[in-house]
């Protein structure tokens, strides 16, 4: 059965933008029905608005919200791979987590459980997740851990953000991935950190990761290049079975490609880079992902945002299932 | 029964800034339940993100969407007239029409049908529409004027809206209210234009009205002084039982007060005249109201979409029946 | 003595909103004199400010006026091809089409006549073009088509535009070049989709045009790399008397690069390659060229208008005849 | 045949960056006809696009530029006053001035020129300047000064300009009415000075102008009331018969109503103010009029260039001989 | 002894715009000499750059930044009321708090500690505090309490900010005057509350502190009006010599004049009404002073940046002994 | 000994991250500390806030305020290269020159001037300027040519800046190169033109450099490839020992990049290719390098001035005898 916009109808899809104009329309994300559906969710977005862990310019609290907006301009099909997400998933947008603004300790805890209760209500749900600033990362790593034990994890950044502390604070923007590889929720061994660069507070700040066995490509690696024989590399290491996370933070891409976002630096990596990374992916056994330090205030385009949710729409085509249509040849 | 925020639960309540942060969840008006009440719908919130009918500056097709975002700020009750609407009334968010952008004539008709339809549905609907372009007024006027009869009217606008036609069209943002004369929609005795000013097509665009009875007050008569006299009147002249529709351009406004519009004048009225008149309609028969012209590509800090946001919340208050908290004294 | 805009002729009068839309009137491409030239015109720029075939963003309809506005800084020889089109051609600025903002399927017919009367008017004309959405293309390659007969056909865009309708309208900014095969207007064997990309309605969407016949040529097959061989081979295909037709949706270019435009893709073009496949087309028989869907709203810094200027200028360079200086050696 | 800017001069060339300013050149207020009137000019605008004498924010160079573009919107009839000014003069824009924008004392030497040779041109010719910095009205001054003798003079503004001198020059925006008066150009006693206000290099900043006779109205005088009653002392005190000049920094008003400007200062006029003070020269003998120091950069949503336009009618309205409509009474 | 700018140079002084450009130099507080002053300082200007207890929009921890580049502009005297504040004090820019942005808790002990050790430092020191948003105001005034005893209180504002708490935490931007009045901070007779206006989450906000006796003068009682008399009030009520502190939320004034900030309101203060309320303050024992939630990210011109500064100014101008210089008369 | 942000004491340090907060402190660059250090200083960071050279959009005045403003997010070690600036010089924030904005000849000698003076008061001292417009290279070429002779110079930029004169002027921001080898300042055989690009007012203008001896390397030579090799050919010609300068001008880069300056260029250098010019001076003796052309009014988002401090901080690094710390190798 196929709907006048030409998908099949068995789950829920984007609404149409010959059903209902682009810019009017329910601002979810990718324009899906804001009734969450009866059955299973294979895939769920959902929105963290925090950023409060950030050091710099505010502003990725409204990240969630712009994102959705702009990704009204997303259609089901991804014509570069000819995936199709939405034939193959339910995909729902569970909406935002609602945070406690004033206390960043308190938020922490509310997202850790807000993950905890996803997973447990949809069974088998893999994770999309929008912030926010990359402090959310942690929480939704500590939730993932306890259902699928120590993962793999592709980390896209210009910073480390492996401080032991910032402003004497342990949990911030720069010191979460330190924290995971401590709790052990990800495998330094199948860990890659791709694109960092800029100045640091010491010369050895990116030495940390990599003593731990991290794979630390920083981003003059790549200039010029595509990154698919990386990935192709990253996959063999990580492997089909072992639970994998993709964690982008937006400033990973040069600021000339994602200029709305809240400590960019700059040399770095491109749009097709950064597409290349997620569409690496596909073939590992991908439990979620998400995309951090969207900051519309610095957006003025809105371009950032629109970037952004299309990288998300990338990483739905990449989670393991998702179908691919037969090409013309 | 009294929630967490303070208010009754019978009715759909706007979520709280204490349950959800105003920077997140849903981009409903006033973040209303997304999911349709089962039971009747007193006031339905319309989007109408047409703007093919407009003569200079797009963009007013984004107005719903921008309009339901900024309105995350409105709180359930209005401080300075203790105004409960939602205590009053069960309000819904009935999402926006789909129009066909690239056919006029096309949308007028859709935009009738929905509003004829909205009004079966919900008998007793009053309606709260937010443009889009004010072309978007004569259809919904013909819709209620279906329902109601002839209707008394207030429209506050920079420009009178009643040109014969525009590059030899009968139906652009710049004809409708000639139309609505014409068709015997509105009746001219109960008629009011507030805030007219700027250049002309000829010297005698503002007499048409006029001359057919309709009260024509120029922004330069409003400088520096209250509207609630004026207000008083046009009350009196209404009646409170004769339907009455309120026709809100931003435009009406001075640019310093809405920059965010297409077709800008300057010497316009301020925030407050426009609060006053709407205030003022509270002792009407009011059915219907809209605030149009609301363009965010030019509404650079968002404040112009919040300025309509909150334009939208006073008329709310403005229907008839909404119950007013009793004060301190 | 009254003009049909109501004003007495005696005097100079302000040219009327009725006559030109309001967004569109005099202003000078390239600050090129804005007296016509008595004799033979060789390339005449036009502007197109239609933007009511558009889907998503508008806002174009103000391409042409910040384009001209841009252009000012645009002197008269190329650095990097010695061309000097100015030594070579009678160029001139010959204004904006007067289009019917309220009626799309109006103002494709008024685009059409206009550009049969310039052809009719200036024999030999080669046309540039500044858009306004996508949309005008059709009408030009139709008055071209009766002029030229079947043309090739370099189109570089994000997206394919051959949906077969769009909200149930056959004419509309994605389904020109599938309007534009049907009528015959081009040659599928000579012509070329350079840059598309995205999210599609179906994962079929590219297959239509590459049935009939058509090159199509994805963004990923273009990253990092010279397309400098690419027209090379679609030079040979194309031969160097056949007439030929550039249209140049500035969203085939990176939004990065491009931002200005109302339906941005990631992953696209950078402005080299995009100047290299203009500068490919020298050796063909170029009767005309367009830039569109430069939507200057969303074009904060200027800098979109201002690479829409140079593209023209760089096609301009690119029409047979065009002659180029001796370098130093 | 080799022009000075290098370029065979066969065919149309553009216009040269030696030979003309950049940010300058061809546009049209009101979109007036840009082809010359072959008889006399009763008002002739004329865009002086310098900034090189302002002390703080650069930009006002591209005033003339973006006034010509919002002016699109202005029709041919004042709503308010009814006034005619198509019909009762011969209407010209007679360009921007070719100023030397590496050399402020150059430029003035450059103005003083143009504006001897327009009035020498165009016997009975009445000047509306759009500037540029302040620092254009004294070269003005001292070429009308020659054909009218000494001025009555309205000078709205949020600074005196009457320093002596600003980092040791006699000539910048800061100090051109003191040379106006020292210049014998204006007559103190037929001076008017309002909307003063701000922080000074002394306390006695504005005194100094007072002592010469200056009648100096600051802006907290004017809070909160009509300034027509002002304007009706003023114009006793000017008289029918001498000529007058009205000279309008855009900062007398309000950063609320005109925020696209280089020195802003809190608590200035209303834009109803600035509307009365220039219908209330009407019964004067205006023979020039300017509207200075809008910054286009800094006019995000182009309303203070769009203000400046209408201000620029409103002064066409007030020339003596303008013809008022009948109204309906 | 006179300077070049004509200040006396026994204190600090303003870098004057004609020793260096305005938008050059320093970037401190009025461009005061960036070392610190050996002997005593009578006040101190502090920056407090904390927006983590905002609820809305984040951005005000650019504030002090920000303000500092625009305070540029500040001249060293009071046109409108000839005052010479650097005449009379000696000013010193006493830089940032250090706060930790990752634990608002902990933010409002640095700020309590850093103006305890100001205040110790420097006897009798009046401080003028930049935020931040409003969450600021209660360390300041718990510090000064201490100091002083208990004050008075004018307090500027859309919102009354008296919730008991906000997303269950008892301090955040929202809930401070609540607190201090609770600890006994300000005496509630002689507390004014001024601008308050907009929704509310019950209809019930603002009648709390009326209940404790607190004056509280909503937005729409001060329309088209001069609030000279009300201060004159306000002074009788306070006293020549209990302490008071005058807090300043930019968020009382119109949107249209600040937009640049976190929770705008509309139909608020214009510019006029603040320098009112402020100038009121001259004749109390003003002890400190503050200009809060200005948010640069939404500040798109610098004018709202601007606006604080010359606030700041102003408050410096009403600090108990500042000089009045004589007037011409 | 070792700071608590990690570094050596014994040279001024930037203020740290978690000593004070990116988005507070004072606005110096690299937010070094504002009191000049007692004894050597051997690098000394100067900004020249001139933009009256400038021929398109003005603004260059405030580069030096953005950029030191946006240097707050620079931390003291380069991740790519591990060069350790502040562990190696001691960097002091020399301040603005004072310009007379009014009068750019006079500006050309202050600036000489102030050169002259640092250059004695600090034996061995190396020059990092910040401008402004390109003009500024001229003077300080000047001065420092005084010292060392005749020097090398690599020139970034989209210009040859090699024009005779422009609007009759020898000195602009276009005719500075053609001066500096008249005036035998820099060693043609030793200078490099990297990024020229664009048109121009005849197609010979690049050629007049290459017949002095200067290496020009156009942008599309450019284009998709490394610039490291090229710097190796330059580094091996120039030698370690002859004075270099190193003027950057950032339209040299893309517009994407480097959106806010005032003539952009298509088809510019990207980023990367920037920095690897940059590190590919480290081994030549340099004395100076300045990064001009920095227009904040254009550069919406303030990337454009953090990528400027991110290249001044790479210049500070390419310093001869920078040290670099030891790999983890």
């Amino acid at each position: 059965m196929t709907s006048p916009d030409g998908h099949s109808a068995a789950f829920n899809q984007p609404l149409g933008g010959n059903t209902m104009p682009r810019f009017a329309g329910p601002a979810s994300m990718f324009r899906l029905p804001t009734a969450q559906p009866a059955g299973a969710v294979s895939v769920g977005i959902i929105g963290v608005p925090l950023d409060t862990g950030t050091s710099n310019r505010a502003g990725a609290r409204f990240g969630p919200r712009q994102i959705r907006a702009e990704s009204a301009l997303i259609r089901p099909y991804n014509m570069a791979t000819r995936a199709a997400p939405f034939d193959s998933f339910q995909v729902a947008d569970l909406g935002d987590v609602p945070l406690n603004t004033y206390n960043l300790a308190a938020s922490i805890g509310i997202i850790e459980r807000y993950y905890d209760d996803a997973l447990a209500r949809h069974p088998g749900l893999r994770t999309l997740s929008m912030g926010g600033d990359h402090t959310i990362a942690l929480p939704i790593l500590r939730a993932l851990h306890r259902r699928h034990g120590r993962m793999a994890l592709v980390h896209v950044d210009a910073h480390a953000d492996v401080n032991d502390e910032m402003f004497g604070e342990k949990i911030a923007h720069g010191t979460i991935f330190r924290r995971a590889l401590e709790e052990g929720l990800v495998d330094p061994q199948r860990m890659f950190q791709i694109g960092l660069r800029g100045s640091g507070y010491s010369a050895e700040d990116f030495d940390w990761a990599a003593k731990q066995g991290v794979t630390v490509v920083q981003a003059h690696e790549c200039w010029y290049r595509s990154l698919a024989p990386l990935m192709e590399q990253a996959r063999a290491r990580i492997g089909a079975s072992v639970p994998a996370y993709l964690s982008f933070d937006i400033d990973g891409l040069d600021p000339s490609v994602a200029p709305g976002t809240g400590t960019p630096e700059i040399g770095g990596l491109t749009a097709s880079q950064g597409m290349e990374i997620i569409r690496g992916m596909f073939g590992t056994n991908l439990v979620g992902a998400d995309v951090v330090e969207v900051a519309p205030p610095y957006d003025v385009s809105g371009n950032t945002s629109l970037l952004a949710a299309n990288l998300l729409f990338e990483m739905l085509c990449s989670f393991p299932g998702c179908g691919r249509r037969e090409g013309p040849g």
